[in-house]
């Protein structure tokens, strides 16, 4: 079952960065200082999302990164988006310091 | 000076793979057998393009990746985005074998 809009809501009012787009994707777009930055990022976000067996929809433009997440399968919003989502903030701490 | 749309064109005809999108882009979707297949080629893609200085837009869609090349300098396309086109295509024929 996914989350109702409300619970979608509730969670992303924590989850730094994150936003809902058309009622069926949790996005967000990651900033770097160069581009190389952004693609060490998205190896880092390649091995959390193969750990998921769950990969985000990504795009890359320049020094840009956007991750948008959903639950197929489930028709919206999983905890397993929320969870990763939150291992990609993480994960970009360390550009961002 | 951009190339001419005909002049594009002539291009593309050699460039396996390679479309024009809204006339002003040139477009390739690569395919891949699992994920992290798609995500080596764009690391390769990426040090590629750090090399020409001029970097493509990339989408992966899980098994799919895809780049879009222009010149935004020169409002349109030119012969880098050609010769990185190329580049990219050399990088791919190794993961399609």
């Amino acid at each position: 079952m996914p989350f109702t809009p409300q619970e979608v809501e509730a969670h992303l009012e924590k989850l730094e960065g994150w936003e809902l787009e058309e009622g069926r994707w949790i996005v967000r777009k990651y900033s770097f200082s160069n581009f190389m930055k952004g693609i060490a990022f998205v190896d880092e976000v390649a091995a959390i999302s193969e750990a998921f067996n769950h990969h985000p929809f990504i795009t890359i433009d320049h020094k840009t990164v956007t991750l948008r997440l959903t639950s197929w399968e489930a028709g919206g919003i999983t905890a397993v988006d929320i969870k990763e989502a939150y291992q990609y903030n993480e994960a970009f701490a360390k550009y961002s310091g």
